[in-house]
């Protein structure tokens, strides 16, 4: 069976990625939680993936470290289940908006941190901040507007490009971050899978606190 | 035909990966030069790629910005190109470092940068800069190692693993990077590549200059 390895579920926006894709394609898959920072913790990644980060799944004797590079690899090893668009150009399309995702929009990772728990507005309105949130925007609403008889997810279907951002939606959401109505509609749709539910639900209940990822306490 | 946008020959690492591998894999492109951070360019560049960065990849309606999506992209249309190793496991592995180069490293990037025409040791010895580069000798000497046999390259042939680490071997020359010999023969063999010799002549003889990219003068 698959094993993914996973930070704590609250604040590892890395780790939620490939967990909720693998939910979303019905793909059989055990979990390894290692809380981060707390002693210990890097050691214990380290035991599995040679970053000493997470996300990394173990499939048998392979490794696979990088949210984004497991999810090529599920695409890979479960064609039947369309992880990427069928088409090539929304392909392409999802792939470079999902790599942009993976390098970039680093001031809203910076100022506006994953943390489920967390209700209020963003301290940080720093330009950069506002055109990365800009940005995403724009992304979202194009293609929902394109898609829109396809499907409720970027593409019409659930593929990747939907995964990399989930994080992005539960900080809009922590964050206050008011969007126009089409992208609003797409937020809903994710906060609403069962098993973004599911991830949610574990998240608040945990008991560890990151330190740098709590902006204003 | 194919057209990429790049940026400056001398300074810009991540148009520097797809052009290569187009080289390596023998696959016709015409390019465009926008040169960076000039009067003009951004909008030059907002004109081919929604980031307003480079690489981006025409491919007639087909846009494809960022470097790995290209990379993706390319090794989808040309399947007998090889572009990603034949093997599962070794694919998975080439997807693994390929991405974490892609979203890391950001102190080799950020204390050094690229810049052909420099050559002197760099100022910055910060333990996250040799922790950035011990663990890139230690990718490129364990799988120089494990492929001896299969070829001069990370995974025996050219793939986009070796593309996505070139900039790097440019860096470790300009900034005078001691390294064990399987590590430097690799990049001797990267640096001694036809194509690579083209870029490196084109961006040396360029007059632009970035000022954040020369980092003592
Ligand atoms: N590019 C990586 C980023 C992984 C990452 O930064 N993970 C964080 C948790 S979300 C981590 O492991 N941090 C612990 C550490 O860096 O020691 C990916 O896409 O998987
Ligand atoms: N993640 C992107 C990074 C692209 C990038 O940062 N490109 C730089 C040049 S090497 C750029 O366009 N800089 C100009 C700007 O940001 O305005 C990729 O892999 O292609």
């Amino acid at each position: 069976m698959l094993k993914l390895i996973i930070g704590n579920k609250n604040y590892s926006s890395w780790s939620l990625r490939p967990w909720l894709l693998l939910k979303q394609a019905q793909i059989p898959f055990e979990e390894v939680l290692i809380p981060l920072y707390e002693a210990g913790s890097r050691e214990r990644t380290l035991a599995y993936s040679p970053t000493g980060k997470v996300p990394c799944l173990i499939d048998g004797d392979i490794v696979v470290w990088d949210s984004l590079a497991i999810s090529e690899y599920l695409a890979e090893c479960f064609p039947e289940r369309q992880l990427w668009p069928a088409a090539m150009a929304d392909r392409a399309e999802a792939r470079a908006i999902a790599a942009e995702m993976h390098a970039g929009f680093t001031y809203l990772r910076g100022q506006m941190p994953m943390n489920l728990r967390r209700e209020r507005p963003r301290l940080s309105k720093a330009p950069e901040v506002e055109q990365d949130i800009a940005r995403i925007i724009s992304i979202w609403s194009a293609l929902r507007q394109r898609h829109a008889g396809a499907g409720d997810f970027l593409f019409g279907s659930f593929s990747v490009a939907d995964a990399m951002y989930a994080p992005v939606v539960t900080r809009f959401k922590s964050y206050d971050v008011k969007l126009p109505a089409l992208a609003q509609q797409y937020a809903d749709t994710v906060l609403a899978l069962p098993a973004m539910q599911e991830w949610y639900a574990a998240g608040r209940a945990e008991s560890w606190r990151i330190a740098v990822s709590e902006l204003d306490d």
